[in-house]
């Protein structure tokens, strides 16, 4: 991956496997879109391109770790690799079911996509055509938002949200004492009662801890819709097709450039951006690096198979 | 590509362009199938799995290359790069014609494909869905033939057969005194009328020469159809999806082994044997190349993106 000098090292439970970064040419360097985010015990697949299941195979990551689909809009190449995966969980006999996100207006779509080809279908698939924008999931720790964006067919952004938390400050633990098994009851109860009137409060040992916030913004043109979505972002993946040289091109065909990528997320106050979806007409993104981290510190331009930690908070 | 000691080297103006390898899996060193033939003015594009479309891009083809689609049948490895390979025609502008050729079972799954996600279908696609065994086309210089073969859904294999035609004898010609464009009017014709009565007729100052046989025969078990279709082939492209040793499996999912592809070129009298569609449970094709040479000498086990001349004759 191509790392502005504002890119903060570090390492993360949760990262971006980037599958591809092309937008709808694929070419020698970059496979059709895909990404893989992998949040706890769950993978999040975004807009998987025609051969996200090779890819899949190329990033050693099996297609169990799918959990949930989410896709933006149903042009080819973000959504031709739907088959692939869908029957690759059937024949690898993945027990649990795969949630798949998509706008409603797209049944028709995801049902060919579904359908395909002749296999036999024994992975179970879970459709959630989501009609309007909002919360399409709440896991009790993490929440799914969608927000329709401004592209040339009917499209969404995605933005997980975790609930915020905690931090435990070991100082006050300390102080009162509290440890072993009891900080895990803390934790689970907000309080612990040790009798004779001694209750130890979690929020008095502890200070608050914002949930982390990834955000996906594809093929759209700058919209409040995109802004929303990146709002305090700690990664946000925004596809970046053109240069501004080409805004001409990106505002014809409803795309973003690196600058516009790069605006979006310095207004948003997002931490981290990745820019992908790049145009086959730059040999190399070396000027999308350039562009958008005049704009905005932490730029990473993705290359296939890259792994994009999420920065921890 | 791996050789047998057999392999005749040689160039050819009819050439397959291999873009896949794989069986239902593909690996790091596999895409899916995918097959060009490179067949005069034409190219026919057979079996193309998921990720064909970046397969032409690395082969350095352009999709405008394609004249013709052929499909064996509707298994995802054989088919889902269908949907990548006609819109890229659109998105290219490409003015010919597609003409493809399926099981006319199969109806439902290639008008999936064909729609499969959202596109302005500019490029044009003529489909010929095959009712039965037979000549499904003629060129006036070489036709396409499909026979139904034994696998666990309706499959066709095909064979491209040049019609026979003549090798012009120089020392004839010579001592006939023919040169120059008199030539092209002898083979144009079959016949120069140089007056007076002096008339040379083409028979006279060539030999037959029989016509080259492409033949290609997947996802089958052993059958007298791929019998038929490998008779005197030129170039057989066979699956050989299993080895010997797992002659059971072979069976039970309805495929051939390496050595009953072999059997197959021997039997049926062709000259080349290409062997593909392996199974990711071999990590390396070595054992392939061993078992099908000891029955057929001309043997290649293809690798990804390899050419393979068809023998001249």
């Amino acid at each position: 991956m191509l790392l502005a000098p504002g890119y903060r090292r570090g390492v993360s439970a949760r990262e971006l496997v980037v599958l591809g970064t092309a937008s709808q040419a694929p070419t020698r360097r970059r496979n059709h879109n895909g990404y893989l985010l992998r949040w706890d015990d769950e993978g999040l697949l975004l807009d998987p391109g025609e051969g996200t299941q090779r890819q899949l195979v190329r990033a050693g990551v099996p297609v169990s770790a799918v959990t949930r689909l989410c896709l933006t809009h149903f042009h080819g190449d973000h959504c031709l690799g739907v088959p692939g995966v869908l029957q690759r969980r059937s024949l690898d006999a993945v027990e649990h079911p795969l949630h798949a996100y998509y706008p409603a207006s797209g049944r028709p779509y995801f049902e060919r996509l579904r359908h395909a080809s002749s296999y036999v279908e024994t992975a179970r698939t879970v459709e959630h055509p989501v009609e309007q924008d909002g919360v399409v999931l709440d896991t009790g720790r993490w929440r799914l938002v969608a927000q329709h964006l401004d592209h040339r067919v009917d499209t969404l952004g995605w933005r997980v949200e975790e609930h915020d938390g905690v931090r435990i400050l070991p100082e006050r633990l300390a102080e009162r004492g509290v440890r072993g098994p009891d900080v895990g009851r803390l934790l689970r109860d907000g309080r612990l009662d040790r009798g004779d009137g001694d209750v130890v409060l979690l929020r008095d040992v502890s200070a608050p801890r914002r949930g982390q916030v990834f955000a996906f913004v594809m093929d759209t043109r700058r919209c409040d819709a995109a802004l929303e979505l990146a709002r305090g972002a700690d990664l946000l993946v925004c596809e970046a097709t053109f240069l501004h040289r080409d805004a001409d091109l990106a505002d014809r065909y409803a795309h973003l450039t690196a600058r516009s990528a790069a605006e979006i997320a310095r207004e948003a106050g997002a931490r981290r951006l990745v820019l992908t979806h790049l145009s086959q007409r730059y040999p190399l993104p070396d000027e999308h690096l350039a562009e958008a981290a005049a704009v905005f510190p932490d730029v990473v331009v993705a290359e296939d198979l890259d792994r994009v930690p999420v920065p921890p908070r």
